[in-house]
């Protein structure tokens, strides 16, 4: 089959066999979606060598459980051994001998096929869209900050970034947060924000300072930890979203003086995802800025890193 | 009076009068004890320009509450307006217009004389030494950790560092938690928690790496955020104390890939920490490295900036 691989430093289109493990069942990409992630790992973040990709929309074409076969499904990126403490508490996404698709020892959904284990797959009503579905995996990381963190219906909340995730973030946030303030750097992008009605700002004033409650940062910059920090309140919660803000100079001393409890977070659960995309609680069709064959992968990721663009598909 | 003033750049002795405040009292320092902090503001740390010194105990010489004159006292460091939000809800700590002894906007305590709102100052039992009661206010900023975060007696707890405040946590932290160990790099300064019957390692070993529910970060150095990151579990706590580990290149994706909480840490509660003096549950009489007249105060630093050496106090 056809795959984007990464050898370590660069991304190739290479043909490669798809070995099935036992348990595993095989999916047909019908899409796929490049996230801040994948740029960041075609430049070498976690060192991976391997098929990029971990969020997909596809079919079951192989599996053990027969009622799979033929089915639309999206699939849970964390593949845990089943048998160790954290699997046994239910933190199958911190299993220490977990694989991670298109991330860590597991080739990804960038190929014509994926394979995965089955308890690992979730299927997909028809009326959500593969343009919809492929977006599970993002909006499942945003239902996390609320799996991690307790928050108020009165709380004040501000995230920081208004790029692919920023915007899934806040659309997740919305629906139980009335007093939120989307904080960007493009007005286009804000302006996608504005037409559901969130509140957003381009600029961070004084009178916003130290002001929230929670604050997400979700901008994968440098300047989005101390933005974050600037406008949490004494003793509230920044949550940090972006793997990529790392090996930056930050100062910490703020958030010391502040008492400020930061909070990482990264995969989500993936079943108030999919309901509330069947829902139309959270809406993606605006976020879609192209769709590209496999094949001109380059094309797609110089489209992605564009910092005017948002989600780029592609399909394989 | 003679104080040791910073004016931003050096610290020099120099006489200067104390205008007493309206509901502040007059207070003869006994004893005062150099911190971490001072040795960063000596640098440059928070620009400040005036009397350094925080920690200290001393006789009330002038106090509108006559019931308070002549007795030994120590004090909190925060003088908060007594009005806003944060004051209403008991974090005067958090006061946005307060001023910090020694710190922010207010004189400190290596000088004959320092003043602070009366209702800043805590007794102190006639059993409780001066070279004891001088610990007071870092005792409390390790009590501080357990006002913050939820930890239960069976929580495995490390502490990173074996210097003057990762001693005080230690003891401060035994009192409740028997799985403990404390992380160092100094023989001499381990063996005093060892003589308590604390846990301690000169080297973190992987096998230690990810298995503790809680880890207190209180080195001062770069490599302790990551060292405390390296002993975090999945999901676990990672307690920020040294403000000086600041505006240094940090690798925040373990944190985020194992969605540690971190909390920065600063002043606490004074009550338990005289408390835990006066019932002899923390002990702090073997962490006194020397005592110098305050004309002295240049060797005092000194003396206090070698890794080998503890507490160092200046007697006015």
């Amino acid at each position: 089959m056809r795959t984007i691989y990464l050898d370590g430093k660069k991304m190739i289109m290479r043909e490669q066999p798809l070995d099935l493990e036992p348990g595993e069942a095989l999916v047909k990409v019908s899409l796929a979606g490049i996230c801040g992630t994948d740029l960041e790992m075609a430049r070498g973040y976690m060192s991976f060598s391997g098929v990029l990709g971990h969020e997909f929309v596809g079919i079951v074409e192989k599996a053990n459980d027969q009622s799979l076969v033929g089915k639309r499904v999206v699939g849970e990126i964390n593949a845990a051994c089943g048998k160790c403490d954290y699997c046994g508490k239910g933190l199958e996404r911190h299993c220490p001998k977990r694989t991670v698709l298109g991330i860590y020892r597991r080739d990804g959904a960038f190929a014509e096929y994926v394979s995965l284990p089955e308890k690992n797959l979730h299927q997909i009503p028809d009326r959500v869209a593969d343009e919809q579905a492929v977006f599970v995996e993002p909006i499942a990381a945003a239902f996390e900050i609320e799996e991690q963190i307790h928050t108020d219906k009165d709380s004040r909340v501000a995230i920081v970034g208004d790029g692919r995730l920023a915007q899934l973030i806040a659309r997740v946030m919305r629906i139980r947060h009335g007093d939120m303030v989307c904080f960007g750097r493009h007005q286009s992008k804000l302006e996608r924000l504005r037409k559901l009605g969130i509140k957003t700002k381009l600029e961070i004033l004084p009178e916003d300072e130290h002001q929230f409650d929670v604050v997400v940062e979700a901008t994968g910059r440098e300047s989005g930890f101390s933005d974050a920090l600037r406008l949490a309140r004494p003793r509230g919660t920044v949550v940090l979203k972006s793997t990529i803000a790392s090996k930056e100079k930050l100062d910490f001393a703020p958030a010391i003086i502040n008492e400020i409890t930061m909070v990482g977070s990264r995969c989500g659960p993936f079943r108030p995802a999919i309901e509330a995309l069947a829902s139309g609680k959270v809406t993606v069709d605006d976020l879609v800025s192209a769709v590209y064959p496999l094949e001109e992968f380059e094309k797609a990721f110089e489209e992605a890193k564009n910092p005017e663009s948002l989600k780029v598909l592609l399909r394989p």
